[in-house]
């Protein structure tokens, strides 16, 4: 077995590793990455478009961010939408703060591109990873590649593999606590070039349903609505699906919407989850293997983002200032925001969609909500806080 | 049978048809109530004690807020509790409003106290109330009261006879809609001679379940746990009653609880009903008879206040001013505050109690709220503007 040794072994080459990988390299700190699948593989991937400020300055830090400066759309705002009108979340002017529309893929590949350049270790297609020995001083992974098994010794492991992964697997289920709820419906999304139907996010509950008008560029269109858990891309040919979407935007964005031939179309499952504690021993999760939001609000990258900040904040005071209590207290840390974030998913998720369970008097006390929303400077600002990201 | 003519026959003597009858007679429109139950029976009823503004300036319109004025207890601000320490929502900070603590057993006293030297006449003991030709110009009531027949002819009808009486049930199932949710707990009330454990109320989420620790005086106190509905007061003797409010209110309210024997003790369902429209032809539905709040967030009583503010406002022009438009859009104006006041009783009910359906994911998500909330001035804003009322 060919065996190497580094200082902190990370697994998942998708946005969350990656970004650890550039933040520890930056320091000095040494690392590997390894990824199951390839690289084109992950950026193959359509996932989350929005960013918050908090992730944009860690790419920023890291001068990783020409692209995005040039490509990136600032955004100030946002709608919420009941069927009938647009209800406007003036989120600069609430908060003093924007969002990015910028895609994961196109973060991913900024990542990427710049691993090799940079030094950062990228092993793709390994296979049959396994983590051992994480609750002592002395963890390896083991994987295989090309026939081949390889081993790799590290001080500590990090877990940026997603919910699927084997890091949090490995942890004892009686050493932690999992959170879990399943939502009774998923996200049927299809990808266009066509240009928006609107400068900002829609974010719509009609009584038809829930739909999202979202966007990766001037001229490429991301929209969403949820449909149920028993439906899949073959129910809804691109036609149907175009003419649900003018129907749950409302009039205002429906007279406004282009129509284009889907260049990707899924439908993805919603859910919720924690796992507590982020730490075991020398193991440590980040992002989707420690925890899943749905995507109403667009916080699954940014929570990432915000635990990869912290961690790697406790890797470099650990190797490089010999002070291990911001490790230490990395779990306690990063679940703080996690919860909140936690909390912000779930209630905007709730808001937006019909469930089943629901009858005419939650209908009611959505709609209610809605206006009440509209109505209030502080609803409106609880909201917008919650949606630029709360601060680090 | 004996007969009378006016031009607003209410039914239903509790602070609703009380109020409105002072405000009418204020304008020299004649009415007539009518009660079903003694008005010792009236004022045995223990209901809420939180007085919005909007409350209070309608007994000051009708000069009957001398006593009000002497006894009823401002607060600036109330609790919220999670079981470990107090959570302060500042309401006049926030909103520059405050409420006031006064039984609505002494606000239903001041108005029957004023009805005979003001001429506001109350039939109490009417049996067998019933509603005539609601759907013309020309209704008339009829009840039974010592044996006798009597019958009312009035111009309008207004319902202000509760939940449970016979105004809304004389509307035509297929005239409106109805919305309800019924809650799977009652709250357990004790009313004790004792000072209050804290100066402003705590609305606390314990892991046991909820608690309320409120007041009608510095000397007199009401406390409420939830319990589930197949408990009665038997299953809560005074000495576990108040070991169990102890544990929920947590340690710091905890050791300011005075004990002391019941004065009353009781359990009351929560339910969530909307009626709509208001109003069927010449009947008008104001206060309980349209809708019914869990008492989380104390709206019932000023939600009946507000719906009188209208309805008075409405009769007063059709008789004194010969304009119908008032009352052509009391339902409208009315149900547009009973919504917004549903949505918070709703939600703060919905974050203050345990459900039996909640798993640990939704247990986790009333923390993360209620650690939001702490953290957050827009988010206690919203509590608090809704909690002091929103403008009529």
């Amino acid at each position: 077995m060919a065996g190497v040794k580094t200082q902190v072994a990370i697994v998942g080459a998708g946005p969350a590793g990656l970004l650890l990988a550039h933040l520890l390299k930056a320091e000095g700190i040494d690392c590997i990455v390894i990824e199951r699948v390839s690289g084109d593989y992950v950026l193959g991937r359509i996932r989350a478009g929005v960013l918050e400020q908090v992730t944009i300055d860690l790419m920023a830090r890291l001068g990783l961010d020409s692209r995005m400066k040039a490509e990136g759309l600032y955004h100030e705002g946002f709608n919420l939408a009941d069927g009938r009108r647009l209800i406007h979340i003036d989120i600069a002017g609430l908060t003093g703060k924007r969002v990015m529309v910028y895609g994961q893929t196109e973060l991913t590949r900024d990542l990427m591109d710049a691993a090799s350049p940079r030094g950062v270790e990228v092993i793709y297609e390994a296979a049959n990873v396994a983590l051992h020995d994480i609750e002592t001083d002395a963890p390896h992974i083991t994987y295989s590649k090309d026939g081949l098994n390889h081993r790799i010794d590290a001080r500590f492991i990090c877990g940026c593999d997603g919910f699927h992964g084997p890091s949090r697997q490995a942890i004892p289920k009686s050493a932690g606590k999992a959170y879990e709820r399943v939502y009774p419906f998923g996200w049927l999304g299809i990808l266009a070039d066509v240009p928006p139907c609107e400068a900002e996010l829609i974010y719509a509950n009609h009584e038809r349903g829930f739909a999202l008008a979202s966007m990766r560029s001037p001229t490429r269109s991301r929209y969403y609505i949820d449909v149920p858990l028993s439906e899949t891309v073959d129910d809804w040919p691109d036609e149907k699906l175009w003419d649900e979407l003018a129907i749950r935007l409302g009039p205002d964005a429906a007279a406004h919407i282009t129509r284009g031939p889907a260049l990707e179309k899924s439908v993805a499952p919603l859910r919720s989850f924690v796992f507590e504690p982020m730490r075991y021993g020398s193991l440590m999760l980040a992002g989707d293997a420690a925890h899943i939001v749905p995507p109403t609000g667009a916080k699954g990258l940014n929570l990432a983002a915000s635990d990869v900040a912290y961690l790697s904040d406790g890797l470099i005071a650990y190797f490089n200032k010999q002070d291990s209590a911001p490790l230490a207290s990395y779990s306690e840390k990063a679940l703080a925001r996690v919860w909140k974030s936690e909390r912000f998913s779930w209630s905007l998720t709730r808001l937006m969609h019909r469930f089943p369970e629901d009858g005419s008097f939650e209908r009611a006390m959505q709609v209610a909500e809605l206006d009440y929303i509209a109505s209030s400077k502080a609803a409106q600002t609880a909201i917008a806080e919650n949606y630029v990201g709360l601060p680090l």
